[in-house]
């Protein structure tokens, strides 16, 4: 795949899809890898394609207690490395043997993947879900493939003025007066609506613990990283009192190109285990309340976004764009800005060494 | 879409299916089109992409009583004129906003639309179905998808040969010893086929009013218009009786491209509301009947002729013609030099202001 | 189709499947091609498209007594030859109104296809498949359409070392350490995987009547033909005894490419009419039985690894060839060296006449 960020983390899933003997299988970034999770609990990613004949290894077998992938055709085993332990047919093992690894990291429940230079996939540069520690948090995760570029899934999270069109279960009045704010800090993009003195509906009020009768301050922060990974807090308080007296609701939307046309769609929700046993029935709840909009109405229309859109460029298109564009646009230029230095880099000579 | 005239009257749909809140999407000449009619009953034509983000409008809702589409995504609303009357983010509206509307026109129980310069849509240009009025005859209207070049149903329609092979219930002794007249009057081309003394099955001959025993003659006279629209006259009298003291059941079978590979085809019959209540039962029963061959018989033939072309011209395949395809060929002609003509002016230089 | 062996015969279908009035329909190479079987029992070919309208002839219906083919669409009728014999709209028939034909062969049970010159279309040149012989052999048959290119699977055969991941059901312990011998005899290639002093499982004993208890040498011997048939010969006896004195079942594989990217797999597996009314019964449950793992195992394992492969040529992805894979390389070289040699000679002028 082109035009992507390659020395970047993306999700690749999340980490309790790795479980027993699982070989799990995805498309990411154009390229097929395959994911395990070895006797010790380590993750590891591989390159989807035996270098013997072809065939994908995830349809083979975990063998070796996780220390090994058997390709299903004629057997060849590949550890975690990606270098061949056993050529079945006897005689050496051809150097050649060997399948890409990536660096794999599990962290705030999900499955980082790294596909550039090996050299410089630092997990720090991992962007901060602290509301995703599973030991502090209990969260509810989900995934969905949709058929569009996943720079239109960040634009989605980006400008949520479309809440009160495409859900207006979760709208209420002042979303459509609220203040947008967009800030960048560094190469973080906050888009920030503010929504004061608001009328929620009873099924918003209850979520925030709004009394009846009482009016509310509403806040939506979205925090954008590239190359698609987004942090939304939903707030709301009884109207004029801090906001700290009132409740938050975080949620994680990660995008990571499958190919050119379709995004993985990994999203999460937290809720805090002070909150007790509670909070892993809200987690589950909530997270399954989540995917009805997303399936239903984001999908839908981010996906006949695509398809008017067709192979063309967003801006070739000359898009008439709003107020509530100014964040998308921000993270689009930093993630465009970020892929051209990535290959004037790959392009330059290498740098001389002082005489 | 090219190759395509553009200059030309299209249907887009049949009238009655534009009722209420309806937001009728359809493709045409490759360009997605959402229609709609206002409360005053007029009906609109625009491009079916809002210039904002790109969502289909047609996804979205009428409002300010059939006066604007608003958009599903965010909320922006256009008028019949394509304007942008409403954007909810507040501030001036760019002047940017605004889609393209397409002349449309209501007329013969249908929806004509004009994909080329606006100035030149006359509706005088529409060609006469005066059999498709609805204050006068009960009209039956129909519409099917077909995966094909909308050329090669013009051909079918034109050549009605094939209704001994393909349509043997359709069919009696005489239709492969009909004479075949093919006559151009100016760019219409008529395609007319005679059977005297025939001898028709007991089907026909009721449709007709035939009596048991009688001989009959029986005509097919096709009309064809560019770019695609065709009537047909099917008749039958009592052999040797003047074709006045005979029936004829007219229909129209009218093609609009989707795309380059599929074709919106329109069909309709009349029967003149003289016939009383009995009008629109038949036309009921008629235009049901008409689906099952057109669907069954005529679609995958024309379908797989489709296949079997590929993406080449019938020309440069050299197909070999017979007689019956004089008239289909004179149609191609003729609407290839219309093509050739729109694109000869679109490329000359602006007439110069004489001195 | 391109880079493909034209001057060879190819498998197009079973004699089984042509039947009374059957047209049957199939892409060959890339041809749209129908057969049939006249009066007499004779087998035809003919390019399947009509060269008036381009309908598929296989949608029309056999007639005169089999001896000829009448289009669908506009009546058209030709014979075996495919010589246009009757235009129903009466007239000359076209001098161009033919199509073509294709030597059609019945040998072996199968239909034999020649795409290339007519002139070398010798029989003789047919590998011999004497279990196909239907007054010696009751022949099983089946037919699958595998998305992959034909090559493959010949390399699928021409390494059954396969059998111990893909197929365990049909393994045994000594198959991994088995001799492999890859001879080349003229343009025919073998590949014979002997086991000796074997445990087989109790249902492959009993298939090859080894007593319970008795140790078995197992072979399975593989004969490639160009383009893609291939013979293969399983069989065991009990340890140490000559092979004579064991059981052999033979099985016939022939792949024929449907296009670029699809291929037809017509196998076959043969027992002696000897065995007397058993034969029949063995024949029909093992092609059966053979159904499920080349369905459920051969077909998406290689179906997975044409994926991978996308449009790129084996060698150009710089496989990692083991042991096995020399018979399938060795079959890939004939094969291209026969392709060539025929492009060099329809490239070189005619040879001149010497004076």
């Amino acid at each position: 795949m082109k035009n992507v960020l390659r020395n970047a983390w993306y999700v690749a899933g999340w980490a309790g899809e790795l479980e027993g003997e699982t070989l799990l299988a995805r498309q990411l970034l154009g390229e097929p890898v395959v994911m395990f999770r070895d006797a010790a609990g380590a993750v590891h990613a591989l390159a989807d394609r035996c270098p013997h004949r072809f065939a994908p290894l995830s349809m083979g077998r975990l063998c070796d207690g996780g220390k090994a992938v058997e390709c299903a055709y004629h057997g060849l085993r590949f550890d975690s490395a990606g270098s061949c332990v056993l050529n079945p047919q006897g005689g050496t093992i051809p150097k050649a043997a060997r399948v890409r690894r990536y660096p794999l990291v599990e962290r705030y429940s999900a499955l980082w993947i790294w596909f550039g230079d090996e050299a410089e996939a630092d997990p720090a540069l991992i962007p901060e879900f602290d509301f995703l520690v599973p030991e502090h948090w209990a969260v509810g995760t989900d995934h969905m493939l949709v058929d569009a570029h996943y720079e239109l899934e960040s634009d989605n999270i980006l400008d949520l003025s479309h809440i009160e069109f495409l859900h207006p279960i979760f709208s209420s009045a002042a979303v459509r007066r609220g203040e947008i704010e967009c800030v960048q800090d560094g190469s973080t993009v906050w888009s920030r609506r503010t929504m004061l003195d608001d009328d929620l509906p009873p099924f918003l009020r209850q979520a925030f613990g709004i009394p009846e009768g009482a009016r509310a301050d509403r806040w939506l922060d979205v925090r954008w990283n590239a190359p698609a990974q987004l942090a939304l807090w939903a707030g709301a308080a009884v109207a004029g009192q801090p906001r700290e007296q009132g409740r938050v609701t975080p949620s994680a939307h990660l995008f990571t190109p499958a190919s050119e046309t379709g995004t993985h769609y990994f999203f999460a929700i937290g809720f805090p285990r002070a909150l007790g046993p509670m909070a892993e029935t809200l987690a589950a709840q909530n997270i399954a309340a989540l995917r009805g909009p997303f399936q239903n109405e984001d999908k839908p229309i981010v996906e006949a976004v695509a398809r008017r859109m067709g192979t063309n460029d967003l801006q070739s298109l000359k898009p008439v764009l709003l107020a509530g564009d100014a964040a998308a646009m921000r993270a689009r230029r930093i993630l465009q800005a970020m892929i051209a230095a990535e290959a004037a880099a790959a392009a330059a000579p290498a740098t001389a060494q002082p005489a």
